[in-house]
């Protein structure tokens, strides 16, 4: 893949550079003592799901991948690297050569997961796989913590469109990648056109009550925008008067008129005078928008209410309370010597303070009950179980370096879907609890 | 400014698509309506600060300079605008031609904020005005939610560095931000290579679990790290038994071991127990580095334990619970007709759900009492009083679409210190709380 498809309006020469400075350290220090060929098996796993949480969603695997495939040191970066004296000379020159030739298997994104859950699996020398750390971190816990917020809030909204629309209420990239998670968990629709642009996501949007008090009335404003845009579009009408902005909406626009904003005020009653008065218009068929600092509660809250699609912004690409996962990335077994066929041995850091792992290359699979309803997450190191051994959950992404697992995103979007369909009714749930799978470990 | 220069590992050719659909439609039908000229004032400002937050810290502003300035639509961005019937062909055309030639003013980067601070005021037309919401309320949110944990997180360090070390625990270009936002709001150096190679910022790092793991005993781990790095390393210890670690890696280093790293555990009690058998071994210089989960009352915990730096992850590149800020972009004044010299009309949104604007283009001032500590953050819209005027907070940004208010990162850094040295003492409470200043309006 050509580095420019990563995704103008963003072009990324290299990922390298999104990595901590201990990993460089670590490549220099193993180089030095001769471990740092001793084949690998790194995973990322949480040992939580955020408090209260049912479910977590896997998101940002296929930014993994770009980002692996980019994750070269060009002359810029190394010359960096040596002007700072972050790490030596012959470590820049082990750098220049860097491409990731190992192998990658993982949750496929979209699938759900849970505590222990073995999301992403890296193989490969130590050098080459502990290079990869922070970046796949970074991606998978930011692309995460949106899909799941996303997945409770597609949850809530049921049939209901859902519109993407925080990108002011995150970083600029962020906002495309959560633009792109959010798509994954559920959401039709984003107002960021940069996510456009990249992921293909349909995007939507049409006026800010900058645009009303611009013009010299209400009326101007709207006859503007229906000029302009058509009668479908879409006028807010909480100005001034919601009242009188939806007769004035009404008749500017015809009964086509599309669909009309709420962004503020009491949604609940807001929506039910306004159909009420929409109807008595006869526009029977515009819709109604609500857009104010919405959450999977406030969407829950408004699900009997006449409510055509929510528009969600600060909370969803804030992950709802939990803008990121506490996904980690583990040493979990490394060659017991230096040979080329030295047997993998697990190992793991001593468990204090609550930060368990445990040792071995994982295997996992979704267990199904005499009804085909997930009853537990297992994971083992050992053999997979005859009666398991379809049921695995982790895919192939990466063969020796080369990029095998690209699919398209509505595949991903389609997977969470039949992915929490088999979960416990109890997944749906928007109250706090427990992890509805447990996770057994073989 | 090159838009190279924006930063590589990234080049952002341009910032135009970081904006919401709903900006360029906007300007669609401002264009057709004959508005789209008028003279326009916005101003960011947010209507509260988070929950029980004393002040705000002001960040981001060079980012925003770098994003006004690298604001254009290239070829390939109005391709996609016009493939997919965003905008129209006149419109097209328009954006084409973009390029902010307006007005900013602003608080400076460092700088503290209130609720209704004007912290930014953009002026032009309507449309090339309205277009830099998306983009500048993206990047102040993010960076000054960041800045303001960083700040809380300095007042409970004391004299203590901090490390940004949260890439992994955020979207990998939000991590190079947050790193910079930190460093503003008092962090002393970042684990982030991005951001050292994008700003200059110091980078730190020596090694994981990973790498202890990796050899075949720790003593083997410890002596290829300062075989490579030096006795001056920070060794980590707690990947076993930290006392036996901490023995051992006096033996490898010698006394003159630059530091020990705590991951995990009581790091209360351990700082302790760790500094008596450093004393005890005669390593009385080597430091003690604690990085396990820590926010401002963590840190504020360990002020009276031997810790010597603290390494920050999660919760500071999440905004220590506030991962955005509230603000917000809003019209407040426009031209009163389409005459070229038609005056100045301050207007703003009925008040509803909260939702409160203030219209007409606004000054700030600090007030300071008797004493020089500061009383009140002051508002106003009209003639500012003879005795405010040198105590102004907004400075001039972009002349005529001109960046004229860059500075090195250190100035923002140092300006921050000052401006919460002159603060109420209640403002470096970490407890909940009032804002420290209550905001008049004149």
């Amino acid at each position: 893949m050509n580095a420019a498809d990563l995704g103008l309006p963003v072009a990324v020469p290299s990922t390298a550079l999104f990595t901590d400075r201990y990993e460089l350290t670590m490549v220099q220090a193993a180089l030095r003592s001769g471990t740092a060929d001793r084949r690998s098996v790194f995973e990322v796993f949480t040992r939580r799901l955020p408090e209260g949480r049912r479910y977590g969603v896997v998101g940002g695997i296929g930014r993994v991948l770009d980002a692996v495939e980019n994750f070269r040191f060009d002359p810029a970066v190394l010359q960096f690297l040596g002007r700072y004296g972050i790490v030596d000379e012959p470590t820049l020159a082990w750098l220049a050569d860097y491409r990731f030739r190992g192998d990658i298997w993982g949750y496929p994104e979209g699938e759900v997961y849970f505590p222990g859950s073995p999301i992403m699996r890296v193989e490969g020398t130590f050098a080459e796989a502990v290079l990869l750390e922070t970046v796949i971190l970074s991606i998978l816990n930011h692309d995460s913590a949106v899909a799941a917020a996303a997945s409770r809030m597609a949850v809530a909204a049921g049939d209901r469109p859902l519109i993407e629309m925080g990108a002011r209420r995150t970083h600029e990239l962020a906002a495309v990648a959560a633009a792109r998670a959010a798509y994954v968990g559920g959401f039709a629709s984003t107002s960021d056109l940069a996510a456009g642009f990249r992921y293909n996501i349909p995007t939507v949007g049409t006026s800010a009550h900058a645009f009303t008090l611009l013009h010299d009335s209400e009326r101007d404003a709207f006859r503007a925008q229906v000029a302009s845009l058509g009668g479908g579009t879409t006028l807010l009408v909480d100005t001034y008067d919601v009242q009188e902005a939806v007769k004035m909406a009404v008749e500017v626009a015809g009964p086509e008129l599309g669909a009309v904003r709420i962004d503020s005020g009491d949604l609940l009653l807001l929506a039910h005078r306004v159909r009420q008065q929409l109807d008595d218009l006869g526009a029977r068929d515009t819709k109604i928008v609500v857009t104010s600092d919405l959450d999977e509660y406030a969407i829950a809250s408004l699900a009997a209410a006449p409510v055509d699609a929510y528009g969600v912004g600060t909370q969803l690409v804030t992950g709802s309370g939990h803008p990121t996962c506490s996904m980690v990335y583990k040493l979990v077994a490394r060659a017991d010597g230096d040979g080329a066929d030295a047997p993998l041995r697990p190992v793991a850091k001593k468990s204090m303070g609550g930060k368990m792992s445990i040792g071995g290359r994982k295997w996992a699979a979704r267990r199904p009950d005499a009804d085909g309803v997930a009853e537990a997450e297992v994971v083992g190191t050992g053999e997979v179980p005859a009666e398991l051994a379809d049921r695995q959950l982790l895919v192939e992404l990466v063969r020796g370096g080369r990029v095998v697992g690209r699919e398209p995103l509505d595949a991903a979007r389609e997977r969470h879907i039949a992915a929490r369909s088999v979960l416990p009714l109890s997944a749906t749930q928007l109250s706090r609890g427990e992890p509805v799978l447990p996770t057994e470990y073989l």
